[in-house]
């Protein structure tokens, strides 16, 4: 399974403002915006679908930060990942 | 445009080793592995066509480094993001 964590719309990035502007520093001034986020890849044993109530629990208790961040769960396309 | 950014397999990841212990002390004992990595939304005036060639040399040059990471340029769906 796969997890993205992004900064809400709302909320400033430093660090995707950082990102944008060295990326329009060294030739691609066509960069309107950066936002970074976490990517994690989880491989599980078992059955995706009965683990994912639990995942999705996590995601919002340890793996993002519910008030400042939004996360996309994703099953991989090969099954067992 | 969205850029991932993946620890090589051969790499270690403690980061993903901790979220991983972590997950199984907190009711997932299923995870096999966790592998963490960075998730660029990259928001491009122009063609993406166009773009991409120069945004592969910067993934290489600026957003990763390629002896311990691999990274995947994907264009997003909806055409102008």
């Amino acid at each position: 399974m796969r997890v993205i964590v992004t900064p809400k719309a709302t909320v400033l990035d430093p660090q995707g403002a950082a990102v944008r502007e060295a990326m329009q520093h060294l030739g691609m001034p066509e960069v309107r915006e950066v936002r970074i986020g976490k990517y994690l890849e989880i491989e599980v044993e078992g059955d995706a679908a009965e683990v994912e109530p639990r995942l999705h629990q996590l995601c919002r208790d340890l793996l993002s930060n519910p008030v400042i961040e939004d996360y996309q769960l994703q099953r991989s396309e090969e099954g067992a990942e």
